[in-house]
């Protein structure tokens, strides 16, 4: 960051953030075309099913892998899961899997015996178009919740999403648009890098998805919806714990409203149509595949939080000097989740006295006389106490579209990182009728 | 509450929520008029010292007792502690005091010494003109943090608000609006019951007083600002005792919006002016006395909650059936501090669903299917399933001040009761702009 009109600021140096992904240099990945389907052997589709309201809108989502693949999921911790959830939890610990379908429109949550059987249902529609067997596919559903779903859409809706499922971007892309709720825009990443096959040829290597989610928004998990794909030929527990590690680092670090849903569902396919050496653990090609997989997460995640639902701005929080990696997760929540940082940063407030205020809340031990906070670049307090402000050049950097916050505790080593946005009248707006 | 529309509802009994509070019946207590100044023995003030950038608003109030007399006070648990808060906290621990000043406009939070040095000053100016040593001055803050706080204000109010210190409800009025920053009522109770005096006579006693608060309201200590007193001749450990447990179940008991201010503070005088025998912990008369610290401690702890920054409604939330009372109090607090649960309620949308979700996320355990829920004294959930729902006997009901919430997550026998209230396009509005 450029320190503008440095003198007006005092002599502080400004806090310095580890750069959390180096990945893109280290393993020479790059951005690419495609989303969900920039993975050889995944087609995709979306469709209007009639499940909303609103006909004209995509409601129903479709990702198939050509073969049955390595899958790995990642689920909602709500006590409160919905039905899709129950069902998908169970058939991807079987490790491989062939299709994920979704529908937005109805979360089919608090919908007890009956939302399961539909659940299960709308999947062996799947399965008997595409021809395999029901525990292959799974499922995932947003939207309200405690109201029936009833079938009759999916079997209106499955056999038009099986026709029009495609290998292009354009299949990702309806896909991702078809699970989209009170999102503004629909969320896609993709990301390739060169791996060796065991001949010496480079083969190149995909890795994308997309995710829909923008209110309801915290861990675990924070996705709402989310499938991911790679043609790496990774094993069962190579994909589920670069999965898993991935989530943990990116997904589960948004926090929109401090709300998790019943319905989280994060799945990712291994297709193996990469032709590279199956990829374990131990592999030498897991690491950069699982940064890959790491990175489409990321750009999910940020993509989440900026859209945020009423959000004007992507916040991201850094706690640096926490004593250990959960006190430093505390207060980086704790500050994230305050909704007067959120409606100070809404404001274009430089009111770093509600930052000090939210990681003091939280019962994180620290000397408020140790604590350092740098508000958009800019060093605002030192060892507790505050530095002058030029608060015509503060109010010019909230102009950017991303708000950074970074805080020492003074404490010890550990940090941590969350993505948020801002608290707007539009949230309001948005969640005062909802369902309504 | 009574069952409009009955039947609509099918046949499920509306959960039974247990009276917490039977005290003004068992002890015969009363409302009485006077506010901080219904005890006897107590004078108060509020006056203009130009603290604040209104010039017209009172920003400095002054709770005197007549002799030096038992205090009582309990604190922020923020790491971030105000100046006042750490002057006050050494100086409550003595046990006895002779004053309160408190001003608002200005937080004296993240000040560092000079803001001690302020805070110190302030009390020795109030010492002087009504002759007590300075250590028996107790002194709070409300306001903006990390500003520095000048004594010029404080040379200039605080032999107004010694001239101005009267025993009459109004003196209780105007201290009481001096504390006030964005709340849009003062809040003020007072209760009296009667005891018995050694020679068998019947003596009034009284407890009444005032808080401020309306945002950044979160235990412990939900009141940033309140002073309390009573006329009855407790002795310090008693009045620790019934301080301590009448904030516990109150003030600690209300959240607005998650944050936890530097600065809350909640002092007690006793000024042992009612002509009965001394009471401590053992007393006969204790309870009673005690009790009457808690109504007012609830009454103003309601008042809270419903004047919460942008707040159009109050919200009871009643956990029942939970396994012990940590977890009772965790899922009500994740209720009452969900913004959908509180956009919800703003919007007149009844989203039990929402409710749901908000007592999943917290980690508490329990299971879906024993899970039963009332919105606004109707049934909706029974076993962790839908009842059917009269949409406009629902918006009727939303018409209501006060909207409660009950659900019991059929694990044990403990309850626990939070007070919170909506979130509405008023509170974005307030903290988006509260500095600038």
């Amino acid at each position: 960051m450029v320190q503008v009109n440095k003198p007006m600021y005092n002599d502080a140096v400004p806090l310095e953030v580890p750069l959390q992904n180096d990945a893109m240099t280290a393993y020479g990945i790059s951005r690419c075309e495609g989303g969900v389907c920039a993975a050889e052997g995944v087609r995709a589709s979306g469709v209007c099913a009639g499940l909303r309201k609103e006909p004209e809108r995509r409601d129903l989502a479709l990702v198939v892998a050509d073969d049955t693949c390595v899958c790995a999921g990642t689920f909602t911790q709500n006590k409160f899961c919905a039905a899709p959830v129950q069902v998908s939890r169970a058939r991807v610990a079987r490790g491989y899997a062939r299709a994920v379908l979704l529908n937005s429109g109805n979360a089919n949550a608090s919908t007890g015996g009956p939302g399961v059987e539909v659940a299960e249902q709308s999947a062996a529609l799947v399965a008997r178009e595409i021809g395999c067997a029901d525990e292959e596919v799974l499922v995932g559903s947003t939207g309200v919740i405690g109201v029936p779903l009833a079938l009759d859409g999916f079997v209106r809706g499955v056999p038009m999403a099986v026709a029009s499922l495609v290998h292009s971007p354009q299949g990702a892309h309806d896909a991702a648009r078809a699970v989209m709720t009170t999102d503004t825009v629909s969320k896609e990443s993709s990301y390739e890098l060169q791996l060796t096959a065991q001949d010496g040829a480079s083969v190149t290597v995909h890795a994308g998805g997309f995710v829909k989610g923008s209110g309801m928004i915290m861990p675990n998990m924070a996705t709402m919806l989310s499938v991911l794909s790679t043609d790496a030929p990774l094993t069962p527990d190579a994909a589920r714990t670069a999965l898993r590690a991935a989530v943990r680092e990116t997904f589960n670090k948004v926090t929109v409203d401090s709300d998790t849903s019943t319905n989280d569902t994060c799945i990712l396919f291994a297709t193996g149509k990469a032709a590279v050496e199956e990829i374990d653990l131990d592999s030498p090609a897991y690491p950069a595949v699982a940064a890959a997989i790491h990175m489409v997460c990321e750009d999910l995640a940020r993509k989440i939080a900026a859209d945020g639902e009423g959000a004007s701005k992507l916040v991201t929080v850094d706690v640096l000097g926490a004593a250990n990696e959960q006190d430093a997760e505390t207060v980086a929540r704790s500050i994230a989740n305050s909704p007067l940082v959120k409606t100070a940063i809404f404001g274009h407030d430089a009111n770093w006295g509600r930052v000090a205020a939210a990681a003091g809340k939280c019962g994180v031990e620290f000397d408020q006389y140790h604590v350092d906070i740098d508000l958009l670049g800019v060093p605002v307090l030192r060892q507790g106490l505050p530095l002058p402000m030029d608060e015509d050049d503060m109010l010019r950097r909230f102009e950017e579209n991303e708000i950074k916050i970074a805080i020492s505790l003074g404490e010890g080593n550990a940090c941590a990182r969350v993505w948020t946005c801002d608290l707007t009248h539009e949230y309001i707006t948005i969640n005062g009728d909802y369902r309504t």
